[in-house]
């Protein structure tokens, strides 16, 4: 599979745009855990994702963090290039969560396309309105949702994203995901093993009543 | 004053363009109070502030309020006009602080506009990208900081807005603002007037130390 079937926008391009986009364009493997940008120093580029997963996030001053969002297969990493739009002030940190191939396309080739094609401006600024809407769904989430619902919504996600009912992940890193503490992670998992949602062994949580997590945790 | 000395792109549209948006642009006075936009059911096109001051806010299902971010004279709002975006997923309300003049450009001239000039497309992205930062930083402050940090950057934020140490604004506002109760509020000021940093009295907070909320809540 070519660059070219990955970028919607390519077909829309004029062929010296593709030229220039083809010839700047670098194809890199990352392995699960790496960390491939962050916050606002670096200005890696436009990330295309070939296969894998990358979890975008923040982190606090004193090392917290919580999880932004996802991008999947065929996603595109905007805030790599934060450098693009002198608008966009804040940190945000990426990390590979499996091992992944992408593209990459340098900054200033970016730029200089969007200024040259309204086009690829305008799929920018869809781009940018998925990840809002995605911050927005989280905003709602941590201002009005109890922390049982958030962490019942976040074993939905990642039994999702995983495809699988028995999940291997800690305590602590479900605090990360979510921006809270180990300490109360444990205490929502235990209750929700007491209501019979979910099954806790060392380094694992097993999904056990979905229709009861989702009453409870969906969207 | 003319719109086409708020539109800062006004100079980079060809005539046709500009006569386009002329001839479409509708001119309105709202009063103080008055709620101009009210999530994904409207799309009532682009605002341009003349003179003025919105909030954009987000509405939990019980009724709870948080304030996103407020926009001044020259501003221009986006999510008012969100059916021009189809990855625009979320619903924001829009109301006026002040009495406000503004102008509207309805979403599908906007629409044309963004597909056939890239500058224009351009100028959009950045608007998201500073209201997307807006709604990083209010992320940032309810992830990491205690309501009491939140409170007395909140109150620093109002005074400069009124250009006042003596606001008149009650608890129950305050709350809404933040997204909390009317007792947390309560008890925070009570903290903050104990510290000497406020002085509270019917419908009115003054702020009698600003360094030291400076100190607290400051950026």
């Amino acid at each position: 599979m070519e660059f070219s079937e990955y970028f919607p926008v390519w077909d829309n391009m004029t062929p010296q745009q593709q030229q220039a986009v083809s010839a700047s364009l670098v194809s890199r493997s990352v392995k699960k855990g790496a960390l491939l940008h962050n916050g606002g120093a670096d200005c890696t580029g436009l990330l295309l994702i070939k296969t894998g997963q990358l979890r975008a996030f923040i982190l606090s001053k004193e090392g917290r963090e919580v999880t932004l969002y996802r991008l999947f297969d065929r996603d595109i990493c905007l805030f790599s290039a934060s450098c693009i739009l002198r608008s966009i002030q804040f940190d945000v940190a990426i990390s590979a969560e499996k091992d992944t191939q992408l593209w990459i396309i340098p900054p200033d080739v970016y730029r200089q396309l969007m200024e040259q094609s309204a086009c690829v401006a305008n799929y920018t600024n869809e781009i940018m309105a998925s990840r809002f809407s995605e911050v927005m769904w989280l905003m709602e989430q941590v201002m009005w949702n109890s922390m049982d619902k958030r962490v019942a919504a976040f074993l939905l996600e990642e039994a999702s994203i995983q495809a699988a009912d028995r999940l291997p992940i800690t305590h602590e890193s479900i605090a990360n995901h979510l921006g809270t503490h180990r300490e109360v992670v444990t205490r929502v998992l235990r209750y929700l093993q007491n209501e019979g949602m979910v099954r806790l062994a060392r380094g694992t949580v097993e999904l056990t009543d979905r229709a009861k997590l989702e009453a409870l945790g969906g969207k």
